[in-house]
């Protein structure tokens, strides 16, 4: 495990946007290879329910990858769900990612996310304001949520139910005066409802990584074309972008001979266009 | 086919919004059994893709019917797709809507919605600026939407792809100084894009009906309590507000016992509470 230090909130190299909340941690405990000058980095949170769908496991992968790849530093909680694929995008795109946690930072907290917090600090930090040791619990994490929204310029809510702890976060974040966006989904969803009241409470719509960059005032890399794909895949695509299918549903939809179908969905995925859960196929943002 | 009778411009008797549009139409013809002071009722317009998913049409039956069982006319065009589920929608309630068509009020454009028309006569009215006998033509119809848009409070765009003509209905709306409404969809999908896009340029979210009539100033009827389920039901309904599922995956994952769940499905179906497409159920708003 790589060697714990701590900050303390007089020091000058305590993170600006953290010290300037209503409520800073008087200390901040680091573990990870990066110092404490990453937290003062340009940074925006992603959070959202732990029991989410595929389509909030897709977004978030993508948005953080995107946002990673923009130069932005990925804030999350570690939990499962949204937060984890917050970490894992931004470390795909070799992006730096920091992990908040509700109890010391030498917990991998849950467990089955210590080896993710081992790639978290190979290039990024998990922070915790409680003592190395210190076991979590419930109440720390709402406790937590406000030093995600305090490290941040933006954040950005993914997918949660009515009355969800990340609803917690945006409304430390809206306290702070930071930005708070949220990504729309199905009304018909109980996991967007959280998300949809949001945007009917002023959240800015988020529809892609662009849209965050915006209000952050950063510059959107230059996109390298995406690979031009195959006519049977841009068809698949193209079908994929309407609704979620199985390959068999998608294959009779468009009534195409199945094993050219099977190579264009394994076009499609080498190509990073789609993304599959529990055998759908859903086209990536 | 009823009797087509016409009201024009300078008629006392024509409804004040659509007078006061930029371009009203001269000459309004109307075909079905309700007089022209149908018109001037408080009116909504629920507009969409012709080529919708299940979640559009899903959203828009329910919104329509709960629209019209508070008392304001549901407006559409009647193509296929969104225009047809809100006109469903709002007959189902025992509801009045309004057909506006880019055609003669005696073309039942498209055929296939002929028995439509004729049931939105009964107690509602199609309309159109143009004489009888007029074709449909692809220019009709974005001045088409003005009317659309001109008669009513409020404008809510359902799906809708990018330039789509919804969009165009929606503009129309927004010139006129008229509410415009947008259902949030998933980001991933391609008939959400000109929905999202609505909401990022400002439309207000619609989550349930209740938001509409929160914007046009009509009260909500009073909800008739919801059956009560039982517990096997109640399981499922959850689920299914979490994800969209057939009934294979849904029984799988509840881990229930195979013909209790379909019991539980029919009773779900009989008290409304789920719509099926393509072998998925859906929970209802």
């Amino acid at each position: 495990m790589n060697a714990i230090s701590s900050i303390r909130r007089r020091d000058p190299a305590f993170p600006l946007l953290l010290g300037a909340i209503h409520d800073p941690p008087p200390t901040l405990f680091l573990r990870g290879s990066a110092d404490a000058a990453l937290l003062g980095r340009p940074a925006v949170a992603l959070v959202g329910a732990r029991a989410c769908s595929s389509y909030g496991r897709s977004v978030t992968r993508s948005l953080a990858r995107d946002l990673a790849a923009a130069g932005l530093v990925v804030v999350s909680g570690m939990a499962r769900g949204i937060d984890g694929e917050a970490h894992r995008g931004a470390l795909e795109a070799g992006g730096v990612t920091v992990a908040v946690l509700g109890c010391g930072v030498d917990r991998d907290y849950p467990a089955a996310h210590s080896e993710l917090a081992r790639r978290i600090c190979d290039f990024g930090l998990v922070v915790s304001e409680y003592e190395p040791g210190v076991e979590p619990a419930p109440w720390r994490f709402p406790a937590r949520n406000r030093i995600i929204a305090g490290l941040c310029r933006a954040t950005v809510v993914i997918e949660a139910r009515e009355r969800s702890g990340a609803l917690i976060t945006a409304d430390f974040a809206l306290e702070e005066g930071r930005e708070v966006l949220a990504v729309p989904g199905e009304i018909t969803s109980s996991l967007s409802a959280g998300t949809n009241a949001l945007l009917r409470l002023g959240a800015t719509p988020v529809t892609c990584a662009t849209d965050v960059l915006e209000v952050v005032g950063v510059e959107p890399v230059k996109q390298t074309p995406a690979a031009s794909l195959g006519l049977v895949a841009e068809a698949l695509y193209e079908r994929l972008s309407d609704e979620v299918l199985t390959a068999d549903e998608l294959v009779r939809t468009c009534a195409i001979d199945p094993s050219q179908g099977a190579a264009a969905l394994m076009e499609l995925e080498l190509a990073g266009r789609v993304t599959i859960e529990d055998g759908r196929y859903r086209a990536s943002i």
